[in-house]
């Protein structure tokens, strides 16, 4: 599985978070954590596409999916 | 707050869902959510390393703060 989401991101968000110092190892584990997220979220929000008779992904599918994948 | 997860490969990620055709605005949704989940993911992973009596995030962390955030 091709990795979409890269590591410098994902270093600084961890940063973000209030870490000092961040594992190369950590930042790794932080992608791949969001990008099967991602991937579930999207693969929903392809159903809501769908089932709205739509074959473009939109931004209100996206919101749904991820509310009902998240629990948000 | 800055957006550190880009679009392209948000696009990319819905793509790989299987969308024939993703708007510019889901990818943004996507990107948001993502940065929102990982963020948060992040702070718990903080957490566990403080706990932990580290000044550094390792990759065990994020695991088991993702766990956490995402109920896996």
């Amino acid at each position: 599985m091709a990795n979409e989401i890269k590591v410098a991101p994902m270093h600084k968000l961890i940063k973000r978070a209030g870490a000092s110092r961040v594992s190369e190892e950590s930042a790794i584990a932080l992608g791949k954590a969001l990008e099967e997220i991602g991937i579930k979220v999207a693969k929903e929000a392809l159903d809501f596409a769908r089932h709205a008779g739509r074959k473009t992904v939109k931004a209100r599918d996206i919101e749904i999916a991820s509310k009902k994948v998240l629990g948000r």
